[in-house]
């Protein structure tokens, strides 16, 4: 018996090392034991794999295979949510208005220490519901609405708990250094964060990754440094938020400290992007973020002219409610205007490489982990170009079917 | 029995003729005889009808109940589709290099005239689920990639088939004069709109308004105005495509002649929205085709400030392939500032008045059309928040349940 097998697609896509997207026509992808062990022409692979010795076998004909979605950057946990300052600023509130009304982060932040560690797995799990419903299989989730130990450590708990309870990994970043929290200033915060918090956390293995909100007027370069030195210290590797609003150099700390990722980057100059490009560090961008506030786009391609790969990620937050990656492709597409293999190759195979995960995860290729998204369009192309509509069908994860539309 | 009934909804929400939107909690709907008996909070309305004896009810605990959407500019049957030249413009080519390709409307119009009738309706009914899926009961359509008396009647014959066979109430609208064909001029073919194709049209009683692409390099003011004037004495209600690239002076075109509605309007001048505001015509934004092509959007809050409600629509078509209203709400709000008041009541009330509908169309009133949807959102500002996922859960149309996620 075979685990799964997908057979009869249109097309079957996936980015791989040596090219941006490798498409077969009438293709299929068989997984057994939790990875892909066949990706092909239907013809070969239901030679060596029926779909009757399959568990559970598709036939996906008039349909595309993808690899499921990675998406790399969410602060998907939290508690309440802010749809009133959506409005709010709509109706042309500023910001300094939403803080002096007692919003913002901050409100977040005391919503989360309010909740009880099991109220925050719940919220997850119906997040990552939705989540797995447009296609994404891994999902990176940050702390980071707590602020001191006890509601960073219990965020992260609640990652850990949800991540066991549900079909998509959930990798887990500490991010204490999301805000400065009231009553105390940025340098005092970063010694709590770096003699409190991040012991905390690393003793009891809750995370992976370390980030930092890099930008004026919250952490500044130097304190960005401490943070992600003594996260690594600890083993966890560093990710940053990186010259969204202004560019105080998050780039050049990310190449500096060989952080996995630098993310959001719309300040990005040439010389921050030719120091990207000789670096391991992975870009990535959030047309979500720019979408939902109304400003510009990162510059996607000043990266593509420079043939450095991006990845792109939700962002979902309570500031930037989008739990999709399928729309986060279409608006790399649409808004960014990356061409659609390279905003599925940014949603793929790149976003598994800003989780320095190396075993194929965000591909279709052999020994491959067995995570795709079946999607009711003929090809590719299609998923951006039919924008604000779901199209994902079903989607397997570790060769199980764990959604169907 | 009645019909319908849902009730405890977390919140009810229509717009009215003294408010933008009006909103009750813990409310219910109950729908009669195809239209709406009773709107109110749950204890009152199911005093009278009670969900027990009712043929469907839905409980709606924590969701929100709107009016059906109102989708009233589509081009939305066609053969074939255009994402191929989608990538092609992400890819850099320009509309040009497209059309020297054999690209642009005159493929679509090539398709459509190579296409049966029946391919026809099934293309289009297939259209209609997925914008049913998004809260749609009512969509206009309009004829347009014919361009000859033989497939425009086709195309119109095609629309009022699909009509009889979908719940979705189906307006259709003659738009002979949508482009030039090859080998010929403007002029010639204005001439040929307004002696065969509309009298064939209007013989057959086959659409309702009549509309023109009056733009640079189209349609001038003044063939746009014999073709709408010959609609008009053929008692077909005018609509206009107006100034979308260049302010050639449609808007006031669709004054003089007191057109249903004037669309795009990205060019209009203060001067425009004077007179417009001083009219019966009703401006229709589509937020949609700015997104696709990633332009400006229209200037919402120019209307706004003039106190003119303006609708919305999808404009779905092959260049602009999105079906849903629910998207185009989101788009209002995120892309064009809109408030989710004004964005809900511009996708229901005022749509329907785009399309001449005066029978309540658009709004949860005593006698209206019992046309509605059930959201899965606890109010109406969380549809356009959670943006880029479809939160549409049910949709009611005459008071039968006509679509369940
Ligand atoms: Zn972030
Ligand atoms: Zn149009």
């Amino acid at each position: 018996m075979t685990d799964f097998v997908v057979y009869n697609a249109s097309q079957v896509a996936t980015p791989t090392d040596e090219s941006e997207l490798e498409t077969v026509r009438d293709g299929a992808v068989a997984v057994d034991d939790g990875v892909v062990v066949a990706v092909g022409s239907t013809d070969e692979v239901v030679r060596d794999y029926p779909p009757a010795n399959a568990t559970a076998a598709i036939d996906a004909a008039g349909k595309t295979v993808l690899p499921g979605f990675v998406d790399p950057h969410t602060h998907a946990l939290f508690a309440g949510d802010r749809a009133d300052e959506f409005t709010a600023k709509l109706r042309g509130a500023t910001y300094q208005e939403i803080l002096a009304e007692g919003g913002g982060i901050l409100r977040t932040v005391r919503a989360v220490r309010e909740a009880t560690r099991e109220q925050l797995v719940e919220n997850l799990l119906e997040q990552l519901d939705v989540m797995l419903a447009h296609g994404t299989t891994t999902v990176e989730v940050k702390s980071g609405y707590g602020l001191d130990v006890e509601t960073e450590v219990k965020m992260l708990e609640a990652i850990a708990e949800a991540d066991d309870h549900h079909p998509i990994d959930v990798v887990s970043t500490f991010m204490g250094a999301h805000a400065v929290p009231k009553d105390t200033d940025a340098d005092s915060y970063v010694d709590h964060v770096v003699e409190e918090q991040l012991p905390a956390v690393a003793e009891r293995g809750l995370a992976e990754f370390c980030d930092v909100f890099c930008e004026a007027g919250v952490f500044s370069v130097e304190q960005s440094r401490r943070v992600l030195e003594a996260g690594q210290e600890h083993g966890l590797k560093p990710k940053i938020h990186a010259d969204e609003f202004e560019r105080l150099g998050g780039a050049g700390l990310a190449v500096e400290l060989g952080a996995m990722s630098a993310d959001h980057l719309l300040q990005s100059t040439a010389e921050d992007i030719e120091s990207l490009r000789d670096s391991d560090v992975t870009p990535v961008l959030l047309p979500g973020t720019a979408f939902a506030l109304a400003t510009e786009y990162a510059d996607a391609s000043a990266f593509e002219n420079a043939d450095i790969p991006v990845a792109i990620a939700t962002d979902f937050n309570p500031n930037c409610f989008s739990q999709s990656m399928e729309f986060a492709i279409e608006l790399a597409c649409n808004g960014m205007r990356m061409s659609p293999a390279s905003a599925i190759r940014a949603a793929t195979k790149t976003a598994a490489a800003a989780l320095d995960r190396t075993d194929g995860t965000g591909t279709l290729q052999e020994g491959a982990p067995g995570d795709l998204v079946v999607v009711d369009v003929p090809d590719y192309e299609h998923l951006p170009y039919n924008f604000g509509v779901t199209n994902v069908e079903t989607v397997i994860k570790c060769g199980e079917v764990v959604h169907r539309d």
